[in-house]
């Protein structure tokens, strides 16, 4: 066998019954222990692998319920060998009832017994590996020696976006712009002790001025247009991570139809992403296949190159992997009473038997 | 809003990241504080409720993950307001690595903002629910008095479906058989204490003597005939617990065909339920339009009814709503820090900062 985590496949006998779980707080207490930086550079490790053995997956569009405030969804996939899911909230009008507009927690599950070995928080991890992810995309696709970023809409993913691309690119100085100063200044203030140059912006088009890659993370639940085509010249990378959902876009089309463009699973992208702009059998490039050296990523120093990113199932199998690996190695998490164990497997009712409460003489 | 669980819809708005979780030990001690079978007979009324309002729920196949050795399936639904999933393996082989065949959890989540708001595990429960729901559908379709049961297959389920019929119907009298007469005495010495009148038996045509209620609740994984149609003369209800996924059943055609046959999701149970043996038209009643008085169950004393049980997400979402109702009324829960909460919910890295360990002066 040559999957990756085969040495980790089979817990040992005893306590069949607990079910590693990292919680919110231990998911901190391990990114502060590890460092951010660190983190998304061993995670941006697990992402590559898995886009390299991109055939073994197994791929399904997301199972969403849509309701009038929202969308619930879960995301599984399987590499034959361990199946994850995630489950994962879109509430755009939870801010306004003090809640996350995006929350999710996740398990890995061995595929040969079908037992849980992880559960996980994934609010903070989505963050994490989304981060990773365009980093790693951006590793492909970026002009040589990118060091000034721009960044649009300056709310929850702005400061993972920041770190991942200072952690694999060397990116340093930041140029942000939020329609919202609050969401800039807040930016700002979380990235001070990370040593950036940072240029707060009064407008998008100021803050592309002179920057190599311009990521853009803003929430808008619309067609928007964020970004106009008259705003750049040639050779830059775009990091699109807002455009995720029917509806949501954040480049203007003329963009897209002068640009190359990089996406992770094109079903979904398509329905998802900037390219739902886009007739159905406009060319794109896979990510995974620019990873394992089938395509080219950038190959020219005038290209403009998008990375239409919309998150998918197989990054956060790559970010649960990541973090099951790293179990042995830390004390940040606990183990949850999760399945029934009886002794003899074949007899539930008589384990629910024998844990009846002494009655008091 | 009539929505049943509606005063139990929004949680207090302190510890938001904080998710209720049902433990293996705290259903088992849940379940005894109750009482076996007054736990079904109350979780029973809920899934009865949840049949009378069937249109109001999402209804989607399950969402399956095949390997060599199983199956693991996610199970959601959705009623609108509640939205609830299960988490569910199937995996034959695995008693003989001391592991259960099947272990599941689930949750339950509030619709309009995508909050989890219970998790539980579901092996024990839905082993209840299972047994719930065939007492139900026999509610309607078991003969008048019927209180004796022949049960072909006493495994892991056995137990409970004996419960479930005396709590429901009154069946205090068991005829049971196994190809292993192991577990016909685990399953006999099982139910000791609960005062049945229970007849071993040395063969399936011995079990179903005078028996007015057959339930077959074998475990093969392959299209077996525990019950051919000789075995019976008319005025039975027969219910098929155990074929429940493509390649398992359990009944003989011939019996099929001069029954009447009672379903859960004819689209599920068409291909995973002894209806898979029948043509794709051959002409079922939907469980609920008999709860809900939509159509007859039981019509005269010669008729043979069947309930070709499969299990479906509803019941599933029926258990988790029972159980989120009883929340707050006992203290066997704890509290799962398992949703990102911070202070400003559009600063999440903010949240991450602010958890730094602080270092020693």
């Amino acid at each position: 066998m040559d999957h990756p985590d085969m040495e980790l496949a089979m817990p040992a006998q005893a306590d069949l019954n607990l079910v590693p779980f990292v919680s919110v707080d231990n998911m901190m207490q391990l990114v502060h222990s590890i460092g951010v930086e660190d983190f998304i550079r061993q995670l941006a490790g697990y992402i590559e692998d898995d886009f390299r053995r991109w055939g073994k997956f197994d791929k399904v569009p997301r199972v969403a319920s849509h309701s009038r405030e929202g969308v619930i969804e879960l995301m599984p996939t399987s590499d034959g060998a361990l199946y994850g899911f995630k489950y994962v909230n879109g509430h755009p009008r939870n801010t306004k009832i003090g809640r996350q507009t995006v929350t999710a927690f996740g398990m890995l599950s061995d595929v040969n017994t079908g037992y849980p070995l992880l559960l996980a928080e994934m609010t903070i991890l989505t963050a994490l590996r989304t981060a990773a992810t365009s980093a790693v995309a951006a590793r492909q696709l970026a002009p040589q020696d990118a060091r000034c970023m721009a960044i649009i809409g300056n709310g929850a993913q702005s400061e993972f976006q920041a770190l991942a691309f200072r952690a694999l690119l060397g990116v340093d100085r930041l140029r942000l712009f939020d329609i919202d100063p609050q969401a800039t200044a807040r930016c700002r203030s979380n990235l001070e002790s990370f040593g950036f140059d940072i240029a707060a912006c009064d407008a998008a088009e100021d803050a592309v001025l002179g920057a190599s890659i311009v990521t853009t993370a803003t929430a808008d639940k619309q067609y928007a247009t964020i970004l106009t085509d008259n705003m750049f010249g040639a050779g830059i990378h775009i990091n699109a991570v807002g455009g995720d959902c029917p509806g949501k876009t954040e480049l203007h089309c003329d963009i897209l139809l002068r640009s190359d463009i990089f996406v992770e699973y094109p079903p979904q992208t398509r329905i998802e992403g900037e390219m739902q702009q886009l007739p159905d059998d406009h060319p794109v490039t896979e990510l995974w296949q620019v990873i394992s050296g089938q395509a080219p990523g950038r190959t020219s120093a005038q290209q403009n190159t998008i990375f239409d990113s919309v998150g998918f199932a197989i990054e956060d199998f790559s970010a649960l992997r990541y973090l099951r690996a790293s179990l042995p190695m830390h004390p940040f998490f606990e183990r949850l009473d999760l399945l029934a164990d009886p002794d003899d497997p074949r007899d539930l009712f008589g384990m629910l038997l024998r844990h009846a409460p002494k009655v008091a003489a």
